[in-house]
């Protein structure tokens, strides 16, 4: 956290990354990435450095691969002064970041992520780590990259369903940035392909995140706006996996946002005029929505209370709004007072 | 690094951790410690906690001891607000603090150093991490302690060559310090077992540190003094433990002392009258000493090229006084110019 982080929004990777490595005066750069972006991204961006690259997916995200990338590191003889670039999606950096913050104990790293969900999400904001004894990102550390390049023009090869997972988020940032942030981005699809006003946008919506994280990097208090819409969507997002039936996270979190919004309402008088322009959006757009009745209830609870965001027993953390832009942090509730929200939900996602 | 450290001196170790942990208001706290320190120390301190004990021995600072003290926390319900107590020598305290940095991307811990060597080195300053692929801290974190308790009352179990190589680092501490302190600290010595006298050298001793640390926490310059002895010690370290008659690490950083201040008399004019008050001090109280002839000389600077901290090819970079107090940090010479030195060290430990 010595020096500001540099963040380039450019559909030219291989020129922003010698803008920044030019600046950086690297003694070695070498490349963290996972298998499939070697084989699909790597051979466009002309690099010319040893590239380490670990098994796709988040199951990946472990200890095992984190030594082999450090054991790697050691025989490439990258020093204190290299540079590590993790180009992947989120994955790739989460882990690729820790594994510079940690290596002789921190160098320099640059993320290049490649998939809208880590643009805008796990490339910028400093939380890096891996999954450990089955729990999510339970060892990391915050380490923001010194250098991001944050580029659309590696998203054609995406499915529509991880586009719209990653845009799930940036309609998080434009509800906690303001209205007109939020209009924006509803008039807006991010499977029309268009790179130019994609970058656009990203790079309004990877501000307000940076702004919020400036103010709070290692989520003692502000930073847990960025939770909006992650109470409930996580909950939906383990309910679904633990039916087999898998929800993608931005998918659980577009759900989870219009349940929040109700919660809003509820509590914080957030206008309903401005909750149905976001229903509709995910309906027309076609994301993946959570299957569950009443008798999830309980179950749905329970999964809220227990994420790890909650410091109090027995009561539930929210990030809740008053209108976009207007947030408030750590509004607790029993559950009691959350399966209004809930059927309200149902009733208009019906 | 968000809040201050807080270092308590005193030979009341249960008093002073109930002063830190009242103010520091954990939910839960978890000591992890050595098999022999569990079995010796922690008896007399009265803990009501989980204690998590690894096996003892630099050879045991790896992943897999690291590993086994995620799971325990893990297991024993370790959260954001726990606090983890270090309570051993430099490889718990190292280890423990990587664990407790990384654990959920930084829990707060406390240092209980038990050894002089870790008291006066390890425990505070904010270096900790692992052993690595064969390699010394490989992985790790610049992770300050948020409190640290420094006692002399749990050396009284320590071997005698122990406290003489704890006591190396306070000598080259003085040496940074003034000529006041470096007199000071020759004329006691650490084996008369006086923990009230050697409590108050102590204090002194790791506020020399501390002030060096607070104006380069992540050793990109000054920091580098504390390097002092260290070039040509590592490399007699090395040397013994390549011909199987491991020389203790402050053994061989009081040998390094003298023969980098002969390095600092030859080129920065350290005066010759204060170097052999230090030769006695070595020779009186008993220190081991490297065996070598200046047939081993080429191996020697080979080594000292090699140390990670030159980032110049074939130079070795020094920390050299022209007085005690006044320092000059990377000061590279080649070996040729190095030989000299090691010619006049043997004369003078002869």
């Amino acid at each position: 956290m010595n020096s500001p982080q540099q963040i380039l929004f450019s559909n030219d990777i291989p020129a922003s990354l010698d803008a920044l490595l030019s600046d950086m005066e690297p003694a070695g750069v070498f490349v963290v990435t996972d298998t499939n972006v070697e084989r699909i991204v790597l051979p466009g961006l002309g690099l010319d450095c040893p590239v380490i690259a670990i098994p796709p997916g988040d199951s990946h995200k472990d200890l095992s691969s984190l030594s082999a990338v450090w054991e790697r590191l050691v025989e490439l003889g990258a020093n204190r002064r290299s540079v590590i670039l993790n180009i992947g999606g989120g994955v790739v950096t989460d882990l690729g970041g820790f594994a510079a913050a940690s290596f002789k104990r921190g160098v320099r790293f640059v993320n290049v992520p490649t998939t809208l969900l880590s643009a805008v999400d796990a490339a910028v904001g400093g939380k890096t780590g891996i999954n450990f004894c089955g729990l999510k990102n339970e060892v990391g550390a915050f380490a923001p990259a010194d250098g991001v390049v944050i580029s659309a023009s590696t998203f054609s090869t995406l499915p529509p369903a991880e586009m719209l997972s990653g845009y799930a988020e940036m309609i998080k940032h434009a509800l906690l940035s303001s209205a007109e942030d939020y209009a924006g981005i509803l008039a807006f699809s991010p499977l029309e392909g268009d790179e130019d006003r994609l970058l656009g946008l990203l790079s309004s919506s990877v501000n307000v995140k940076r702004r919020i994280v400036a103010e709070d990097p290692s989520e003692r208090g502000l930073r847990r706006a960025l939770n909006l819409g992650h109470t409930v969507g996580h909950a939906f997002e383990s309910l679904a996996l633990a039916g087999r039936s898998p929800l993608p996270h931005g998918h659980a979190v577009a759900a989870g946002l219009v349940a929040e919004l109700v919660m809003s309402h509820l509590h914080k008088g957030f206008p309903t005029s401005l909750i149905y322009p976001l229903r509709d959006f995910i309906k027309d757009n076609g994301y993946m929505l959570p299957a569950f009745t009443c008798e999830d209830y309980p179950r749905l609870l329970a999964l809220m209370s227990h994420d790890k965001k909650n410091e109090k027993a027995g009561s539930i953390n929210f990030t809740l709004l008053s209108a976009p832009g207007e947030v408030s942090i750590d509004c607790n509730f029993g559950p009691d007072e959350v399966s209004p929200a809930l059927d309200i939900y149902r009733d208009l996602m019906e």
